[in-house]
């Protein structure tokens, strides 16, 4: 697997009410992988709960992951400081693994989220975005992206959720949903 | 990582014109794989085009595939005899691994267009979900998604394209896009 850096990278985002955003962007990492290039994930509001995903990344040639916050869901009527907090740290991140050359593509997995409920602001993603070394894919993902960044990315797939057995009262299950 | 089988499998379709179909498909197999589970993808009318997931199956625990069809681009308008049996083939492959207990998930990638493109028909596809052991999920993608199969089906997502740099003559980059 060559390592040829991407000559041009995009901003995608992947949001709507659908599943398939987190997917999606994992089916790009896993993709990235084969073709030599070098991914990282930073989870916002996600915490160490026991993603599937997460347990095979270290098989994966070039591919690593940070996570900012906890697997209890942030109650946007109601953010805590240690909330925001997390999530500003996460934006720091970001911003060192689209700045520090190590990586081909950068996933911020819920970050739209972490925006609509004012965890962070969207002016520091756009910042972000303008920042962004020219040979790095970025990728965006969570409901409720917001219309200044839909209108600067280069992709956006809005996931619209036509069924969901969520809906019916089926439990996420393990292996599936996460 | 242990393999608990799945109590219930769904059918899942990821449809509509956006990217992410695909992507999305191998996002739930790299989570199914960090979770013990078994997943086969089967690939219609993608051919042995270099795709970049496919260079990485081999690492992962439990993730193979089958590809049946060309790299060159369906006609829908002139389907030749030797598509319509690949994708026949690729059908019956579906059968066997649903059928044979080998697998926990199973992804008939790009079968909606198949389907569409009238290289098969949606009754022998209704008929492949009715035998669908209870304990395997199917994923089905591609644009264009039968009506039947949306009735039919427990999870439905339509990623919806808003924007795609293919539209502003941006062709697809290895890594990102195959």
């Amino acid at each position: 697997m060559k390592n040829e850096p991407l000559e041009k990278g995009l901003v995608e985002v992947f949001t709507g009410s659908g599943k398939g955003k987190t997917s999606a962007a994992l089916g790009v990492v896993l993709r990235a992988a084969g073709q030599g290039l070098r991914s990282h994930i930073i989870y916002f509001m996600k915490g160490e709960y026991p993603y599937g995903e997460r347990k095979v990344f270290p098989l994966l040639p070039n591919v690593t992951c940070q996570s900012f916050g906890h697997e209890d869901f942030v109650d946007p009527n109601n953010v805590k400081e240690e909330e925001r907090q997390q999530a500003k740290e996460g934006l720091e991140a970001a911003r060192q693994a689209l700045a520090g050359g190590d990586y081909d593509l950068v996933v911020l997995d819920e970050i739209n989220i972490a925006v609509a409920w004012k965890l962070i602001g969207i002016e520091e993603v756009l910042q972000l975005i303008e920042d962004k070394p020219q040979n790095v894919e970025l990728i965006l993902t969570g409901r409720h992206a917001d219309q200044r960044l839909i209108e600067r990315a280069d992709l956006v797939t809005d996931m619209v959720e036509v069924k969901h057995p969520f809906r019916k009262g089926i439990k996420a299950r393990r292996g599936i949903d996460y």
